[in-house]
């Protein structure tokens, strides 16, 4: 009877942790999500990293035939399942290990280097200020989904951050950029007209972050509209109406060090 | 002219990055933070990691002695500092880089594996959901410090996780635990009378996250309150009111898997 292994693989393949290494070596196989993140030039230097074959799992794989894919494996032995991120942001992975105790194995989950709190505290912003987080998304069938709009409205009045994640489909190919997210922000508030989305917001564009590419720029929203910032993927941070002089001043050493836009 | 790095070494010497250790190796002198965060085994065990003479930063070297300790040392080449945890999760790891960019220098920030939202997501509780954090004190003077009450509140109406940090000076060996924790909850409550903290109310009790005697507890916080759930450091969350099925599920799953606790 194996075990489970749920990885996070961090940020980057120069993230990877010592025991995710440690374990990527001793079980039978080993899996790697493709599904619910993304992995920069397609997984090729976490391959050379771990130093072995990477079965790639797509969200058939994952959400259907979990069974017939990787519980099967388990019947032989250990197995190993490697993630983008952190191993159990996404409700797919809460449901393979329900799966797989449900099956009778046990498992084990190694945490990653995550971009929440990493987006938060590389761009020099306190953490106690974390807010509530949403995701853009692309309008559906002509409908805008304001979600992210009341979220970041109840996370200013608590004066809190919002980390907003923008919307990915690996296998899609849709993978959103910051100066999308922005447009779709300022059109849901061209509809609620409640102040929430102004031209002049302080956002924070960031690309590759955790990478030797990291980019953080912390920019108005107008500005940063127009700003190409570098490869995916991206997230945006609003941050709260109020800022901490400590995170003003931080602000600014982390866009003179880490920001390398290129503005129109 | 040196660089600062400043590195997360995660939540357990096993957690360091591939990244960290290449850093680590190159540099000319490696510092330690003894005081933001708890090294287990007093840094042992990431000594041995590393490989290298970590020479350990107190309080007063990071806060008042820094120029005459580090900058010092970054004019004759790069210097890294350990940092349990996330690097920038205090705002003493804030200050240091502002320093370092007013004396001249250039800095490198290496994120770490961080207890936000690893307790979150290794409970199996959605990081989306994740809500303004605060930290539990001890009463000074005979005062008790009803910030945290407040947070939750505000983050049961909006039903939000909080993670609750508990009060840690290493230097002065003040480390709260979970059980004393939730009696300063349940002091708090019998002042404010609001129904916050509830005996039957859920709350996630977690010790030595991301080693391998981690310990998660979901319990009653009546119950919770009379056990001993290993060593620490320790962090306590407090569920929102309302939970999602998947949330239910991965707790129960969780609580078979990772409990290990001795209750009274």
């Amino acid at each position: 009877m194996g075990k489970l292994y749920l990885i996070g693989i961090g940020l980057s393949h120069e993230l990877i942790t010592l025991r995710a290494l440690k374990i990527v070596k001793s079980v039978r196989k080993v899996f790697i999500d493709k599904y619910t993140g993304i992995l920069p030039d397609n997984g090729e230097e976490i391959k050379k990293v771990v130093g072995r074959e990477l079965i790639p799992l797509s969200r058939k794989d994952l959400e259907e035939k979990f069974s017939q894919v990787v519980i099967k494996e388990l019947e032989k032995g250990d197995v190993a399942i490697l993630v983008p991120g952190d191993p159990l942001v996404a409700t797919t992975h809460i449901a393979l290990i329900i799966d797989a105790v449900k099956h009778g194995f046990s498992f084990e989950i190694i945490p990653g280097v995550s971009i929440i709190p990493t987006a938060l505290t590389m761009s020099g912003l306190m953490v106690y200020k974390i807010g509530k987080i949403a995701t853009v998304t692309y309008p559906h069938d002509g409908i805008l989904y304001e979600y992210p709009y009341n979220v970041i409205k109840e996370n200013d009045s608590r004066n809190l951050h919002t980390i907003l994640l923008l919307e990915l489909d690996a296998e899609k190919g849709i993978i959103m950029k910051v100066k999308e997210a922005i447009d779709i922000l300022f059109k849901i508030e061209s509809i609620r007209c409640e102040g929430v989305i102004r031209p002049e917001r302080l956002g924070i564009g960031i690309a590759s972050l955790g990478s030797s590419k990291t980019n953080i720029c912390p920019l108005p929203l107008k500005v940063l509209r127009n700003c190409d910032i570098g490869d995916i993927p991206h997230t945006l941070i609003l941050t709260s109406p109020k800022l901490h002089f400590m995170e003003e001043e931080a602000l600014e050493v982390i866009r003179s060090e880490f920001c390398r836009a290129v503005c129109k």
